[in-house]
């Protein structure tokens, strides 16, 4: 275990780099030391992002090949897919790499490719890296050497994940008729402009977007089959709500073996009882993405549904907390050593 | 046909009482000649709408005693279910009664009963009444004796089963398995004093409601299982989405004999070619509550899903204009021999 | 007075274009004959725009210079400012113009130049230009040569100047210390792509911009100074509000000659007593954007100040309908000799 | 100096009250031992707020007869107005008293009558109690007896007097002419049932409230009339602006002895150099409210304005921390001699 780990965020001028380092402000084994935006280097961090202005008062953006890597434990790659892949992987080996993106999410290079639409650079390091859901990466995490990438999980796989896992690897869900109707806030479609985005047109509506074929799908069912231990497909629908924050996924799913919504709901309780950041809720009570808000926790519910056979379970989360910046650095506490709460204990901002 | 008609709005405290007087202000064969709201009589419409008081500068609310009923042709229901079928019951046969409440949606008076938690007063008459769904009502609508009551739809039935009724009528889909995760505006619920529908409760955040229990799935059921000819249960799952108007329903369904999703799609457009309200959307393009907001229209979209065997069907209205008073009027024009869109041809107010 | 007219729209990509098409989709006197965008050209106005679809099903986008000019009458510039300019100065001069933008609205070239930053290329027809505030501009509107620019006043302009040029011209206000606090929704920003009006930017929050030196301020001093029979100058502080549509100005003024602010409402009630777009409220009742939302209307309401000898007048339009495509519309009524209504009378979307 | 203190809170079905337990759950020196909420009284605090189950899971809501008071060193008076007056003056002598409603805001009993329309009942105890404006009461605070009640101001004077207080003590402003515009977010109108703070009702639009007639004039009117060492009276106009939280004041004040608005900020910038909360914004950037949710902060910032003679100062806060509960809470740390920033260091929530 060491005390304290200095820190670079490697692609600062989205959501995802300023959220990893407004949680990292707060964070007291964490120095960062480098913060970089190719595009922005030479300006300070708090012109793109004011709110960060009062902790990194003196912070000026640099190149990411003008890092002093000596002086830095731990990288937070933050940059978009494709991005990353080239930069992390040219790190000295020293650096401990975290990664935001999709870049390292994929054991099969092929699936990789046929999401993203490109070959992967460098398949045999993607491959090995650790897939960091941190409620089911433990271990891994635990036993990785320095070198292994930690990839962090997308925001809808996150509380998709959570909500499923623990269902198909007691065997308590069919595999098969998996449907993930998603909401998301708008900031998970990053600080990029785009018309859609605009607040003129997002807020006050409502639209699905990507039916059929969002790259978060592949990247559950990889994970899913894993636990099935069986390839498999599930429908996964997400829909834009005009909400800044949060995310939810309302999962319908077929139980197996005569489980009972109850049992599901059992099965859940017991696999998240010692985690600080999963609840499940009381029987009944519904989860609202406003009670995670600026918070690491995700929260799920079961629900018997109308359909013999079948059950709901809702989650949601904070998807730039647990779906991003906070999960990357419960990661790093997990491989620290340190408690795993550390800098993440926050009181959900409500009303 | 008559060439005019007055009308009366009964209970017009609320949204759905304020948004017919909104539409027909602009419906130029229909003289308004009375509004009543009981615990409100006295006060001037415009103190309770303001927006209302330019077109309506004059009109005082009554109680619905108090109304003249001689010189009223037909009377807008909007009052809360229950109240409805007292006072609406109670009306002169002389005036034609069209119901936005629930009171005279179902046919069979032990499905009320079950779902509204209270005996029907008049199960014969609501029996007799016609669910004025107007795409598939006009045949009923257009024999309709005077007296027959015409009970237009919930706002999440509207959606949904304009998007599911001419696939189950053609039995292109199952009537199994059929998942309908629906999402609504604030203004679904009504003006009613809650604290979950406060502003600052209700805004930046997203959860379900109702879960496996929300009153419009009976309406559902019952509809599609005449459409299928045989009994049938649906997943129906809402939430609330921070955002005043509008109603989308994901309607996630399985295919029958071999059916493609471009099947289904062909079906619907061939279904609503001649409809003025219903459009069905090009391939790949997402419906947006954005782009009938403030309109009477039904926008409804078709896509593959990843599993196969399976479609996802979605459909968006604006849950006050199709899905409340917009419709209401719609029913009106049919009853009354008028051209079906008059008073009801308006832009998307977009953004 | 002519029975119809076709009109042209110049520059439909953005909110203002998007509006006038919208507006002028239920005015049954103008028929839409082309509609450009130069760098949309050959693209649907659907696609930009799908909730124009409906009404303009089969309308392409073309290069302004590709328009069939002897078919148009008349033509709405809907050009940034700078584009507008050069673009509507080149037109046959049998179009009449009816200009959106900033380019035509300053009598003094000098005044035009230091507010946007460039020598105005046309400054003799920018000063023959019509200042299109339509209550106060209909004899010059009325005794216009067909050439003679119509330049529509900027949103926040309209607002303050209905409710301060009636006090002005009957000096019962000071020209000395007006305060001009206005509060804009986000799409008077425009459909630009700009960090600062993404969704996840602009919601939730609130700030001021341009304080001192918005290009609003100018043109509010040159009417205001044209009333006053003197130059002078105005506090004009604008503030970003969460929301899509929507302009309020708090106007803080100092009265004249004793002057109450119940003689300010009696002059603003007497003045605006035949005029169909604006309203004085009722002593006491503040106006609200909500109640204008998609309409043609200015609301206005005097308060009186804790402050002896002061007043607040408040006044709120929608800024995409009486600030941008509506006033556009209503002075091409006034020119046509039409009722000036025509095409605007809408309801207000409430809730 | 306590080394810890047991706090009861006083009225937590409200805002302010479930705001000061969100900021002491993070407080490592205070013990909330008691909650109480009479018409609320044996059901559980994450009944009424489900954001705090996770950080009191076992909290019960008590009436505050039934909280033992001798396990209580402080309370936080969570109360209406009115109500806190009656139960707080109750309370056994050695639990300290800081109070978040106006019952004790002002010295002259006869400006409270006139103001809360009702005759105060303990007036010598609140002319004796401090009003708490932090920056401002350190001294009062750092001397004042156990039994002295601290009344935290309002959260409108909160920012407006931050802005304007170093201004008039050192003469820099006129006390004539102070035109207070102010914004706040709905939380601000607190969790009461009125259809005016409904989400149908309170989204997508803007109104003024209360003008020349809100009870934070008079308040803010007594704090500057000390600094000025003379009566005057504001203009104080607020609105409700469609956001969650936030609060925002447009101050535009006339300079005094030629002061110019850089005047204006050096003197903010010496005043506010050691604040720990407040921080003087560089010239020419906007205050946000963004910049500041969730946290005890207040930025500010001078513009020079277009009339000469005159500035505009505008400050932000989050009306719930700094407004509310934050200052209340930085008022026991300067009391209880603990770090005055114990417990309220938060990063800013944005996006």
């Amino acid at each position: 275990m060491t005390e304290r780990q200095r820190a670079a965020v490697i692609g600062a001028s989205g959501y995802t780099g300023a959220e990893t380092l407004r949680l990292l402000a707060g964070h007291d084994r964490v120095e960062v030391r480098a913060v970089t935006a190719n595009a922005q280097a030479g300006r300070q961090l708090g012109e793109l992002f004011p709110h960060l202005a009062p902790a990194y008062p003196s912070t000026m953006l640099v190149r990411a090949e003008d890092v002093a890597w000596d002086s830095i434990d731990v990288a937070f790659g933050c940059l978009p897919h494709g991005a990353s892949e080239a930069l992390l992987g040219a790190l000295p080996a020293h650096v401990r790499i975290i990664d935001l993106s999709a870049d390292f999410r994929f054991r099969d290079p092929d699936v990789y490719a046929a999401t993203y639409g490109r070959a992967h650079l460098n398949p045999a390091r993607s491959h090995a890296a650790i897939y960091g859901l941190t409620e089911f990466a433990r271990p891994a995490l635990l036993r990785a050497r320095h070198e292994t990438i930690i990839a962090c999980p997308g925001c809808y796989p996150t509380a998709t994940l959570l909500a499923l896992l623990p269902l198909a690897e007691r065997a308590l869900i069919l595999a098969d008729d998996i449907i993930i109707d998603a909401k998301s806030g708008v900031s998970g479609a990053g600080r990029g402009l785009q018309e859609a985005n605009l607040f003129a047109e997002a807020a006050e509506g409502l639209h699905p977007y990507a039916v059929g074929a969002h790259r978060h799908a592949p990247e559950i069912e990889q994970e899913l089959a894993q636990a099935f231990g069986a390839a498999l497909r599930v429908n996964f629908t997400p829909h834009l709500v005009p909400m800044v924050r949060g995310e939810l996924v309302t999962c319908h799913v077929k139980t197996a073996h005569g489980a009972s919504p109850d049992d599901l709901r059992a099965a859940l309780v017991e696999r998240f009882a010692d985690e600080p950041f999963v609840d499940v809720l009381a029987p009944g009570i519904a989860p609202d993405t406003r009670h995670v808000r600026g918070t690491n926790h995700c929260l799920i519910s079961v629900f018997a549904d109308r359909l013999p056979g079948r059950a709901i379970i809702v989650a949601v989360i904070d998807n730039l907390v647990k779906g991003s910046g906070g999960q990357a650095i419960q990661n790093l506490n997990v491989v620290a050593g340190w408690p795993e709460a550390t800098g993440l204990i926050h009181q959900p901002l409500f009303p």
